[in-house]
């Protein structure tokens, strides 16, 4: 099994850790101190070395931070994770704040009236992150060591698993190919280099894959990128010596303890991005220029071979989520709990014999549970699975050829009307999203509402995005566009976004549905005007439960989505199931 | 009348006119001349004697400017206008720019690839405007006097209508309050007054209107308000005279000609809004501070009152445009043309007894002219109208109570079934807009795309925003909020907006519907979320052809939707309309 369900973070350790660490700031000559949960490397996931703020808060959701002064200390978290943060700090040490509504801007010049001397490690902040915390008034933010790893005696080794080449069948392009690219890019932004801390662009940029974090099969490195295509590439070479003929003459390995002296060795106008550039590596260059991330956008937009790739991935995937979806309906023994769901799902994915890592901490929530929408079940919050409510089981795959994730809702029993009503408007949102075709220049924050409107039309809304870029055998939340309010990246050819709206009652249950699906230009129909237009590829081809559609809220265009949705599932998986399995799934899908 | 229909732009003007601007800008010293549409004021409609760019280059458009090289002449206009300024230009003077595609940026470097001097007036062009002009290589932008002003011997005098009081039962606050409310703003924003170029903005702030330009009820003017409230109004003195009571101690009247010298005499730290003040303006000021415009909301979130006023200016317009669809449907002459019709519904209109204007040119376009997005008539474009395709009129009514804009597509003959399913596609994105339901920091952006989605499904799509700002007896084209993937200012309470998707195919015909809404905090249903949410109201209550509607592409809600407005017209127009109208009009609500 990949996932666990120890629980992990107990409140009653964080007294004597925070007690260590206020020590140690007081020698340091610190009034407070900040742990964030990022690495120096930004991302979703970190590694055990790197759980900081779980260590000395108990907190372990994917984004937050704490900040320890002298007599008080708080943990700042958004919404998604208000019951669990309760649940994981002791109350005596840390308060709850709500954050983005409070920001670190508002309650530390409370908390520190008087001002005083704030210690933060600088690889651990983005130069954007510094810039909000030196406009605060009478605070002195000073780069200082990192306390907690001082007082974490029984810290971990950083990772260092091997590299692993990827293969340029699936990734459609040669790393050389890329690094002339992006050289060129660079050039023409007009830096001489690109410094990054990224580690999937890294291993996007060189066909490369690595262990070092669960979830995500990156390598933790650095990276120079040069105007001329050659690279620098910062990590323990151990980790870089499987691919050493792969890396090929362009990439020069350099051990991270070099990353200072090569950074400050740079030539003059080195490009960093200021939103993920860590401070120290900034801080580093000489005559250094604000440039946009050159390679956020080529990796984003997936080649042909990625696409025909995830395609199978996903076709794999949904027959496992078939196989999976029928065990829930007419295998599974009446006692099961949410953590049997987990299990019986990691073993159809595992039954592929293709799984490399789930994509990340399947998500099973039976009754109020669904409506936690970040829940993962452990063994203190496991329950049995309700009667006449709903299940929500959102999860993913990592294939060597893609990065599944994937959510269905499905009834226990019989759920009442206004649950299938709820399931329905959501449904009509995910609908509108897969159907949308659009011109070139749209962004995510244009198509969020097509998603929200049924729900809004009831005074009803979802609090999260509606959808993420995914990778293809990297992180399943990948930038830079998204499906949401605040995006404003153009969609353009190649994306692979998310499309899951859902729908939540706290302490009642939890609707989702999710699909991935891909950004093609579109073809123009009869009728057509004469403009370039883009439209969505679905993905996912697992089926909706049609128990929990009212037919007669359906507009005709929806009607006809759906069962040509349900039409394709068939035909797509009809060569990857046994008779028994094949059977229940053309009964699912039925037209309506 | 208040619209006319002659041709008034010669394309054989042009060139004496322009051969008299290259002899002054010789004079001057100057390479090239910039000759904008735009007044002082940065407005969309101008008063005859600024009307520089019609009277240099022939074309009439509303948006637009021309560059005068000693060689060369370009009139820079955008899509909507690509028709009319071929036809009102000479081409062997000017050539057309298709704006903004090319901007000045791209354009002139290449006309002037050795750089020089470029004069501008610098009252007709903003701050942010001149910024973009300044980062020009080799060209070096002169403030100058106007050399059109110069060269045009026969320019009108400015305008001078005198002003008059706008009753506080129609605005719903006194001036003092308003001036109050902005003073403090300013001093929240810094600044020690603002200064401002915007009639409009003035006219709401003041609760006056004027008279001196066509179509928008307001006096040329300019203002300093003062943190304390106070405010110099800059205009001539006679215009404000019959206002003298009702402006009263807090409003000092200056004469325009010390615009300039009461600038310079600000206190430091004046506020300006770069997007709109004037050159000359802000380098009058000492120490001025960049604020965004602290009139522009506050105006836009119309008073009870004011809304009050505008539903019944609404009621009134809607009869009078059943009266003139009736006409349209069963009294006009076979032989009927556009500007018969232009002419009857400004009949209708003006038997109210109530018209105080036109709030723009009635655009009635009939089969290929209803695809020219700005047609207006005149007698050489005039047309019969044809048989068997549609015939679109856009039009509104300047009222004491409120400002109206309503556009219906109505059927001549039997059309074609394909128009009839455009024409429904495009009401679907306008009963989706009419029916959103949204939360709080919701902007036009996040709404655009469902009026387009149904379009957007069949490859198609409309070059124009979906809606725009309206006022109440004001500017029927009005900011800071609209429809449009563009605007990121959260609609609030009170704003009132137009809704107007439309579909159009270049040489066959035009569709567009539009009603005017008014946004509203929405009331919680029974089963919708403990959340604040806001919905649109909808102010313009007349039919929508329903012989156009293809009924079985609609949702159950989407004709649930249709025919609650036809009841809804039907019962707020019953007094208001004789019997052979309402006989007419319960026919043409008839439900779906």
């Amino acid at each position: 099994m990949f996932q666990t369900f120890d629980v992990t973070a107990r409140p009653d350790a964080a007294p004597p850790r925070v007690a260590a660490l206020r020590a140690w700031m007081k020698k340091a000559g610190l009034d407070a101190f900040l742990v964030p949960r990022a690495d120096a490397h930004q991302g979703e996931y970190v590694a055990p070395c790197d759980e900081r703020l779980a260590w000395i808060s108990g907190f372990t959701g994917s984004a937050g931070f704490a900040v320890i002064l002298a007599d008080r200390a708080a943990v700042f978290t958004d919404g998604r994770y208000t019951v669990q943060v309760a649940a994981q700090t002791d109350p005596a040490t840390f308060e709850v704040v709500d954050w983005p509504t409070t920001r670190l801007a508002d309650w530390l010049p409370q908390a520190m009236p008087d001002g005083g001397r704030l210690g933060f490690d600088p690889m651990l902040h983005s130069v954007a992150e510094l810039e909000k915390i030196r406009a605060l008034p009478r605070i002195e933010a000073v780069a200082a060591t990192n306390g907690v790893d001082t007082v974490w005696t029984d810290r971990p080794a950083p990772p260092s698993a091997p590299m692993s080449a990827y293969p340029v069948e699936l990734a459609g392009r040669t790393a050389q190919d890329k690094r002339t690219e992006i050289g060129a890019a660079i050039a023409e932004a007009g830096a001489s280099s690109f410094v990054t801390n990224q580690p999937d662009a890294i291993a996007w940029l060189l066909n490369i894959r690595g262990a070092d974090i669960a979830r995500t099969p990156i390598a933790q490195a650095f990276a120079a990128i040069h105007a001329g295509g050659t690279v620098d590439l910062i990590c323990d070479p151990a980790k870089a010596a499987p691919v050493a003929d792969h890396l090929g003459d362009g990439v020069r390995v350099v051990p991270a303890g070099s990353l200072m002296d090569l950074l400050a060795d740079l030539p003059a106008r080195a490009g960093y991005d200021p939103t993920t550039c860590p401070v120290a590596m900034f801080e580093a260059l000489e005559d250094p220029v604000a440039i946009s991330d050159p390679l956020a956008l080529p990796k984003a937009r997936k080649t042909d071979a990625e696409i025909a790739a995830t395609v199978e991935a996903h076709l794999r995937d949904g027959a496992a989520m078939v196989r999976f979806l029928r065990w829930l309906d007419e295998g599974r023994p009446g006692d099961a709990t949410e953590i049997d769901v987990v299990r019986a799902l990691e073993g159809f994915r595992r039954d592929t014999n293709a799984l490399r890592d789930i994509s990340f901490e399947t998500i099973a929530g039976s009754g109020p549970n669904g409506a936690i929408v970040h829940y993962r079940v452990n063994e203190e919050s496991n329950r049995t699975l309700d009667r006449d409510s709903v299940l929500l089981v959102d999860s993913g795959g990592q294939y060597l050829d893609g990065t599944t994730d994937v959510t269905r809702t499905v009834p226990l029993g019989q759920p009442p009307r206004d649950i299938a009503h709820a399931f329905t408007r959501v449904l009509q949102g995910m609908i509108a999203v897969s159907r949308a075709r659009f011109p070139i220049g749209v962004a995510g924050a244009h198509l969020d509402a097509l998603a929200r409107a049924p729900l809004w039309a009831e005074h009803r809304d979802y609090d999260h995005g509606t959808g993420h870029g995914v990778g293809v055998y990297l992180g399943v939340h990948e930038g830079p566009a998204r499906i949401s309010r605040a995006s404003q990246v153009p969609l353009a050819p190649g994306m692979i976004l998310s499309n899951e709206p859902g729908y939540y009652r706290a302490g009642e249950y939890g609707i989702r549905i999710e699909n991935l699906v891909v950004v093609r230009a579109a073809e123009r129909p009869d009728g057509g005007d004469d403009r370039r237009m883009l439209s969505f590829r679905t993905l996912t081809w697992v089926p909706i439960d049609r128990r929990l559609i009212l037919r007669e809220l359906l507009s005709p265009d929806e009607l006809a989505w759906i069962d040509a949705y349900h039409a394709g599932v068939v035909e797509r998986l009809s060569d990857r199931l046994d008779e028994g399995d094949m059977a229940w799934l053309t009964r699912m899908c039925a037209p309506l």
